[in-house]
């Protein structure tokens, strides 16, 4: 049990099984939650204690020292979990965040502008749309910035954060010849993306523990939509694999559709397999198997390391991956038996 | 075709069918794009013209003059798609925004603090869990701030944006009806929220158009997640309606789920709507009906109240509601004749 000075909103949420929601409007004594939820959540808040919001929270701090958050997507499943979670650990730190979200900001020139920006002391670029030289120049401009999910291979003195991808493919591609398949087709992110690459090495590892080299031909590079998943898995069926990985569950989701559309049932006649874990994958039917991304830890270290740049001047940059965890669901089967 | 000074990157991509992202790499001569597809998007960009970013954008702002953008809930889809609307829009006005997200934040005393706050010059709150004496208090400092889908009713000076509630609820019951079901269950949200009471008489108009009075035994209030959407469609299920409409997506998931526990086939069995159209309606199966929600229109129209109340000194705020469209997928269909 956390200490007296320690349980937060969110213990006393996870120890009655109510909402955060719920559990702030009966602290809050607002609106009309039902009398023996107030008096569960009441009860709990006693017995755990509750801190206090802390002093430096919110909006107490001045925008001096505010964090610069670029992440140039939407924020839906994916990118909003990291922004969360960043926003989270930032408030907790008593430091701003000022956002800059939104596929319309992808081609603004913002990198170069950073270090002179009034009240800005340090950044967080999440999978940075701009050429590696130019987020090379602006650490050698000495400004403290963490780059999240970074696209193409950066140099040691820039900290990242990402998951194991190869480590991540690998395991999943493995769960799969494990169950028997030997022809796997891959719909594989954008050829230029670190992460694109680091899976599919991931995947012929595991390949290679079984004795089997890759085939280009089972392997399309998509963009990470449901569409071009949608698309790809079209292309890849012709080959007739037994099994698809695909680059994130959007894409898993577009193979899925592909493979109805074929009368292929799922994963009777093909396993398919996605990667990040975001809601989708519990939506679908069968429940896709796919790798955990874990995307609020990571917006929870890329913040550690940028309070650690920023407090101590400590220019030893790091480059952190974080472990991804296979989750296996319905849509991965033994292969049919084929004659 | 939009005018030379006026064509975005989004135009571009609209017009290629390649992604933003790839437009982007394009115009940043960065990373390996397809020849042809490098040759598709550079033509477009000839052809529409391309808009040079503007000099108001991105970083040029100080932050003096920020706007205060708080959701204190997790960034997936609903809130996500709202926040990267109004930090895109925002962005094209100049405006810097300051993020506060995260359940985290639920609980801190932030709207007190706002007036005071160095280099902020307005807000907007999004689906605020503060009792609504302390918005009003709030705009009695003449503070400039906008609400974006208000829990509570707010007086008439406090500006606000919502979806168009109870006709979106209206619309889909009628739906329902019009297939010929006329036992409905209701998975409601929260009971103390707006957006459950003005859902809720859009059910009951619908049901009196066709001569039939809402029946209180099936309706359920709950938190608007999948689990609590389980396990309201599960109780709902003992009073054998032949239709559910839900919430949102995520409880008609969980109603979906809930249907296939008890063998009944959807919509064979029973109809199941949603209310959002997040992209989990469209990974079930069946995809959802539902009622989708302008989100993104809502980002930016909060957005364009909140600059007339900055530019304008303009006082006399508005409640905008915005219309909601039904969604027909294959969900919903005529109830099986009962004998």
């Amino acid at each position: 049990m956390p200490s007296r000075d320690r349980a937060t909103v969110r213990d006393v949420a996870a120890a009655t099984g109510v909402s955060i929601a719920t559990v702030s409007r009966v602290l809050n004594q607002q609106g009309s939650v039902a009398p023996e939820t107030r008096r569960l959540v009441e009860q709990a808040v006693e017995e755990l204690g509750l801190r206090a919001p802390s002093p430096r929270g919110g909006t107490a701090k001045p925008v001096d020292g505010a964090v610069y958050v670029r992440c140039p997507y939407v924020l839906t499943d994916y990118f909003g979990l990291i922004v969360s979670s960043i926003a989270e650990t930032l408030d907790r730190h008593g430091r701003q965040v000022i956002l800059n979200a939104g596929e319309a900001t992808q081609t603004e020139q913002v990198l170069s502008r950073l270090p002179a920006q009034r009240g800005v002391g340090g950044a967080i670029l999440i999978l940075p749309p701009e050429p590696a030289e130019e987020v090379v120049r602006l650490s050698a401009r000495r400004f403290p910035f963490v780059v999240v999910d970074p696209r193409t291979t950066l140099p040691r003195d820039v900290a990242s954060v990402s998951a194991a991808h190869h480590s991540g493919a690998r395991q999943v591609t493995a769960h799969l010849t494990s169950l028997g398949h030997t022809r796997i087709g891959v719909i594989a992110g954008p050829r230029e993306w670190l992460a694109a690459g680091a899976r599919l090495s991931g995947h012929s590892a595991a390949l290679a523990d079984v004795g089997i080299l890759p085939d280009p031909t089972l392997v399309r590079h998509v963009e990470p939509t449901t569409a071009h998943g949608y698309g790809a898995a079209a292309e890849l069926l012709d080959q007739r694999p037994t099994a698809l990985v695909a680059f994130n569950d959007k894409t898993a989701l577009g193979a899925m559709q592909a493979a109805a559309d074929r009368g292929l049932s799922v994963p009777g006649d093909l396993s398919i397999a996605g990667f990040d874990d975001i809601d989708l994958s519990r939506a679908t039917t069968p429940q896709l198997t796919t790798v955990r991304q874990p995307l609020q830890e990571m917006g929870r270290m890329a913040v550690s390391l940028l309070i650690r740049l920023l407090d101590r001047h400590d220019l030893e940059a790091l480059h952190v991956e974080l472990a991804t965890e296979l989750v296996v669901r319905a849509s991965t089967a033994r292969p049919r038996l084929v004659g």
